[in-house]
């Protein structure tokens, strides 16, 4: 399982994900899931992945490699922003309905979701959340999140304190409140966590930051939360 | 969908459920979702439902036309608790059978799982959650509160709030606050609610109460959580 969360304000993007995989219970590892793909000032696109491996690190390995060549259409060459949308779930539907080929032997098949977010020089920051099959939704101003993988244990906090003029500094507490919901609850989900934050208007990712299991503030955070969760708890009245 | 929850604590136990079904979302009803078999002072059953309505209804009728004979064995005369979820099993798995096999024309299935909590006089509180096929497992002082349906949600506050040790007062207050986050999040669990209170020793239900959507105490408590949360996530240094 995974647990990637994107907030797209007026402030700017916020990201946040897990780095958690498991084959079942017995078998976990540690995969980055937050991919930036970055022309300083010119454009920046961040990109998070849930669901099968197989899928979304070869998904990523075309999308790099297009980027890599010096000509020829790559999501860093793409005219808008819903040009990067839809090539990049172009491309994550074809890799599903490859591996879910090689897989269908077996019985099984593969898929994946991806939030894709971003701002080209000149446009407009686009956040978008591509399904398995390649098509998409769209955050907007009443819906200024998406989430992929576990979202219900980490939804309340966000419904609760996020709307689309919420801080950039309050964004990324609300991300990391509702990642430690969701660690909490959900043993598929896991530590370290990658964080990103990309101002409006600066086409560039301003932080980037591995909070790894050990990290101290992120620790306080989380206890100082239970904490205020607790006293406010005594507080209500029957 | 559905959202019930139950809490065996020291002082006693806790239930609370809602009362929407639904088949599909543009038809959705209001059905009671919890039931008391009680014989005050000797012995109190509470049994709360979710899944399936054909299976929950017919599972509940034989129940209680059973308990209804003057003799003859039913969860009133069985000798123990475990007696009673064993009982309330076979019926659950049973109705299912015969409701699947129905449906099985149709390719389709009829399922629903059940939380059965009581005492009888001279033992002790029991609550069991029942799954569809019968088999149950129990709650226990390291994990007092069981949940069927739509658990996700309203989880983090149970896990952040709640022990054997927690009293009544407060155990009402973290079921109707983790219903709260489950109202919000899912519109397929919906008003008006159902809570029962049985204190431990009692075999009686203390308190029953319904609580309609127009209610103005719970009404007040989601709002005063509401700005309780904003404040203490104000409060919280990134």
């Amino acid at each position: 399982m995974t647990y990637c969360v994107g907030l797209m304000l007026e402030a700017g993007i916020v990201l946040l994900s897990d780095t958690r995989t498991n084959a079942g219970v017995d078998n976990i590892s540690t995969y980055r899931k937050m991919f930036v793909f970055e022309d300083p000032g010119e454009r920046v696109i961040a990109i998070m992945t849930a669901g099968s491996l197989s899928v979304t690190q070869t998904a990523m390995a075309r999308l790099r490699d297009a980027a890599a060549l010096p000509d020829g259409p790559s999501i860093m060459t793409a005219d808008t922003m819903l040009g990067v949308a839809e090539m990049i779930g172009t491309t994550l539907g074809e890799v599903a309905a490859d591996v879910s080929r090689k897989m269908g032997a077996q019985g099984q098949n593969a898929q994946a979701s991806l939030i894709v977010a971003g701002q080209r020089k000149g446009g407009e920051m686009r956040m978008f959340l591509i399904y398995p099959e390649g098509n998409f939704i769209e955050a907007t101003s009443d819906t200024p999140y998406l989430q992929i993988g576990e979202h219900k244990y980490g939804k309340p906090i966000l419904d609760r304190v996020v709307t689309s003029r919420t801080s950039l500094a309050d964004a990324q507490k609300a991300v990391l409140l509702s990642m430690d919901s969701t660690l909490r609850s959900n043993l598929s989900v896991g530590m370290p966590l990658d964080l990103a934050v990309i101002e409006a208007g600066s086409q560039r990712v301003g932080l980037q930051r591995r909070i790894e299991a050990d990290d101290e503030a992120f620790h306080a955070m989380s206890t100082a939360w239970s904490a205020a969760l607790r006293d406010a708890f005594a507080e209500i009245a029957l």
